[in-house]
């Protein structure tokens, strides 16, 4: 029997349509926890769609802030698990000799804005001050191939379809070619996905590229693009007010509603070709 | 001029539809980061969409196991910030004398499986151990009345018309009543405000009331209503393998894809009148 993809749970359900109730054969879009260990000291926990999860880890830390280039991993190593039920749920990342980051950066990252008190403001400066990379200012992409993006991107996504429960995230290059794509069960771990693919090929930073997200365009999601040096953000459904602000700030551009032949520009109007 | 909900930002923006661009008010879900602290200590930060943010502190302190009853919590003040900016992003939680949680309990929740390994048997059973309340084996609503929950939701639904950009969770009774709703950009933000809405009511545990979320069942929703003896979760789009898998083993009814007359039973089929 062909093993199934570590990405989809087959399961028994009950449909119940207009009053009729038939027993039928469901696709679950597949959710483990994932330990992220720094050498032997376990950093974080989070939950994930298995997959990829090399690229997961590599992007988690570069976004948090933990690491910021690809010579300070000198390995990372997937599936060692100690027992057969937790096996490919950790992955042990081994840094390079000399480099030594903070694993309290995690929980700092939280209160940075503490001495000032927590408002949107200190949130935005906090990115900033770890911004190492400004957006390229002359990147542009046209309208035309911004609007394709959203059927490029379902074509590309394999699991969707078959359980309607997965976030997609792509990167995108000028003539809006899909660079890469992954989905997971949480959107800020498929950019962390692609950011990391793209951190381990040496790609950082991104700077003639578009990240595309399935979902919203929240703040947390601007702020990954931001670390990465990716100068447009493009999702299909809305943003968030601090997403927005935060991108406008940081001379970001921001696009939303990507679907049906239609945009709204948030930010950054000028990275945008909207003749026809 | 009146003051726009906080929930809502307004904001320029241009829109681009087939070869024409106009500027236009767009309006936007807000969101700015929440401090909670217990006493005087930072215990969490989240980004979250203002508004009933005692709820919301009180319903995250519960379902993440930091405290187990209403009279645990002596006082909860909001609006707290010590400048303009931050007003209104600070909930100061004060607890019962004697009562004395452990904030590394927060941290502890992700390593709790540490012993044996993470792996998605391991976090069913951390939830099995600090579950106080059984589902209510006895507790049954019709599926004529789960169909016309969608429609209710979205009537009630204040903020998500404007922005497209906010998730919803409310407490329905046996009759289809919304008793609670709760809209916030992070999904688990507005389980979390139903809940401390519930706690702060003393209605727990909910051994009556559907939790009904606006978006996908995953495990950490599906966690929620069991710390809160919830007995039957619908969502209106597709759950996540490992939110079946705990809703099955602790016997908990999961509803999925309820929308346009329709839905699916992944777990507990007992708890539903499936005829007409």
């Amino acid at each position: 029997m062909p093993r199934q993809p570590r990405s989809i749970d087959l399961t028994q359900v009950s449909e119940w349509n207009d009053g009729k109730v038939h027993r039928k054969q469901d696709c679950l879009a597949a959710e483990e926890p994932l330990e992220i260990r720094i050498g032997n000291e376990p950093l974080s926990v989070t939950m994930r769609t298995p997959g990829h999860d090399a690229e997961l880890a590599a992007g988690f830390l570069f976004t948090e802030g933990l690491l910021q280039r690809r010579e300070q991993i000198l390995r990372l190593e997937e599936n060692q698990g100690r027992s057969e039920a937790n096996r490919g749920n950790l992955v042990r990342v081994e840094l390079a000799p000399g480099f030594a980051p903070d694993p309290d950066k995690l929980r700092r990252n939280f209160f940075a804005a503490s001495s000032c008190g927590i408002c949107g403001k200190a949130s935005i400066d906090s990115v900033r001050s770890t911004a190492l990379h400004p957006p390229n200012p002359d990147f542009k992409i046209s309208a035309q191939t911004l609007i394709a993006l959203p059927d490029s991107l379902r074509k590309s996504q394999a699991v969707f379809g078959h359980t309607g429960a997965l976030h997609a995230a792509a990167l995108v290059d000028a003539n809006g070619k899909l660079l890469v794509v992954r989905e997971d069960i949480g959107r800020h771990n498929a950019v962390d996905k692609v950011i990391g693919w793209a951190l381990l090929d040496n790609r950082i930073p991104l700077r003639d590229s578009i990240l595309l997200v399935s979902g919203r365009g929240g703040f947390e999601i601007v702020q990954k693009a931001i670390v990465a040096g990716v100068p447009i953000v493009a999702s299909v459904s809305a943003p968030s007010s601090l997403a927005v602000r935060l991108a406008r700030e940081l001379h970001l551009t921001l696009v939303g509603f990507l679907r049906d032949r239609r945009f709204v520009i948030y930010a950054g109007d000028e990275r945008i070709g909207t003749g026809c």
